[in-house]
């Protein structure tokens, strides 16, 4: 997508810098329009962590550019140490438990350049499909999810704008381009559909009033923040015509884990009698586990996350401030898992479909 | 309720000091707790509009108080000026619109102190009736919700800590003295039920992690601190027992204005079959409010509070930092409507009761 005119991926390996991966520092979003040159398998493993890069389709992607890396670190004095090789790709698993994509690219990268002679090569060519798979997906979600805001909003009176709901960031900077949730904004505002987006701010870190607030603004489209308590006052009000949020993973059932609030959202738009949509590439679906609640782990993060928060003064100087009593803990579940029960319909790479058509949609 | 020890309330006239008010700074805790004293109503209508005195019940005794400093302003020259001390009613009534509280008070000490001779030693003996009244009525809710919180303590498996999920602040420092919603806590906790609460921080204000947990902390009650958005993944885990929240107003029929976000949590407790109380001094009942959802002005405060959090940094000193894209705007709701179908029963000074039974709780 375009940052100030000028098109962009959230990862990518330039030609010209052999042996480097460029990311986005979304964390320094949207202060700073930074990148960062990553090298090694340890700085992708710490941009991970840290949270450089998220989302789901970006952590794949950069992951799969993180194996690449480990390929290139496995070839030592002329031979492939195999063992380096998987020691890398345990280790890139191991930074974020709850996305399926993670794996399921760090696995797809085993698979085709675990065995030595021309792997790299082979990683490069896998890495690079992976981000152009990805990127592709998600075009394709905001094409067919641009039928779902366009039938909406024709279901609205002349002249109505359709007011979208959405929680953390699902755009463009979650995966390599285009995004899931946002993508049918993206589309249906191409498309000339009048569009507002109410975006939850996603405590504790903010990825909606950081990320996708300046995702949107980037583009141009109309957008407020909103505390993530507001929902079901704005959905009472009217205001709300359909919620869509992305997932980190999918159980074939249509059980949805998320970032932690997406479940809240989800039983108002039911008591509402709203659709609640659920976008995301057939990657996301988790084809091995049959049900998503009680079996997908959920990342605790720090308590530090809630207790204090970061950002720049009116000066630019970069704070972090107290907001909770001191000597007070805190626990900080990353992710929920909505029952498929509450979700309306998923729109993927392959179209839009019903919980119960879900394992179809299989990649 | 004790602070260091000392009992405290949260507003008060002291004897030693005629012609002022005295409250607790709430927007200084909890990094400083600090008082400040009142001797007029301009002070003590920027005290309730700035939040430093706010929840229901803490709003009504200070505005109380500033209608006793209103009869004596109205005093001039000998005459009492009655079009001055109206005045200073409908400047009270105006400083919040939601919380019934404010103009019950306001209304009752206008018919006690509002023609002329003797208004002034009136106004005093009613502003002391209501904080009283409301010190009590509390301390009665704390004994009705023992018997809930024993029963539901009661029929978890022996040695189970019972989990209470919370929302904004509905502690003492809401009311006079020992609050709504965290009474009956109180008193089971002083009553040797083990009982642990989830905080919800309670954006974009953060009265949950600021004011709920440093209440808790200093009676010395098990407490953590959560996102507002974490609920319903601590309920889907089996980590919460009942919520239990205060309520603004409560209309006729059941339906409660508070806290934004406290329709979320009666949502997601409604999906898992967990009791939603409602807390509240039967003052907060409008009697002449049929129903709350629709009918209940809904305050929209500023956008900043959204954009920016403030707080002291980790020298302790105030810093104000920026948490949203520069450039978007924001909404920010201050209160919901939870339709009363979600509302388990309502804990007043009177008893316990189903939302059909309201009407009989009226004071």
């Amino acid at each position: 997508m375009k940052v100030q005119g000028r098109s962009w991926r959230t990862v990518w390996q330039p030609g010209d810098d052999p042996g480097a991966v460029w990311i986005i520092d979304q964390n320094r979003l949207p202060w700073e329009f930074a990148v960062v040159r990553l090298t090694g398998v340890a700085e992708v493993a710490e941009a991970i962590v840290e949270m450089r890069v998220r989302g789901a389709g970006c952590i794949g992607a950069t992951a799969a550019w993180g194996m690449w890396l480990a390929a290139r670190e496995a070839w030592q004095g002329g031979t492939f140490r195999r063992e380096i090789f998987l020691r890398a790709a345990d280790r890139l698993k191991a930074t974020r438990p709850t996305a399926v994509n993670l794996a399921w690219a760090v696995d797809r990268m085993v698979v085709v350049a675990g065995s030595g002679d021309g792997g790299v090569e082979r990683a490069w060519v896998e890495a690079q499909a992976i981000s152009d798979e990805d990127a592709a997906a998600c075009a394709a979600i905001g094409r067919h999810g641009l039928g779902v805001l366009r039938g909406l909003s024709e279901a609205k009176p002349p002249g109505g704008v359709l007011n979208v709901l959405t929680h953390c960031n699902a755009g463009w900077l979650a995966f390599v381009d285009h995004g899931s949730a946002l993508a049918p904004v993206y589309a249906a505002a191409e498309a000339g559909v009048a569009v507002h987006v109410w975006v939850d701010e996603t405590r504790p870190r903010h990825q909606g009033s950081r990320l996708t607030a300046w995702e949107l603004g980037q583009q141009g489209i109309a957008h407020t923040i909103v505390a993530d308590n507001a929902g079901a006052q704005l959905m009472q009000e009217g205001l709300v015509d359909l919620v869509i949020t992305g997932a980190d993973r999918v159980a074939r059932n249509g059980d949805v884990a998320n970032k932690v609030g997406t479940f809240l959202k989800a039983l108002a738009a039911r008591y509402f009698g709203l659709p609640f949509y659920v976008a995301m590439p057939a990657s996301t679906i988790d084809g091995g586990l049959e049900a998503g609640v009680g079996c997908i782990p959920i990342e605790e993060r720090g308590a530090d996350e809630v207790l204090w928060v970061a950002g720049p003064d009116a000066e630019g100087v970069e704070r972090r401030v107290r907001v909770a009593s001191p000597g007070s803990g805190a626990a900080n579940p990353a992710f929920d898992v909505t029952p498929a029960g509450l979700v309306t319909a998923f729109i993927t790479e392959r179209g839009v479909c019903v919980p119960g058509e879900l394992a179809c949609q299989l990649p």
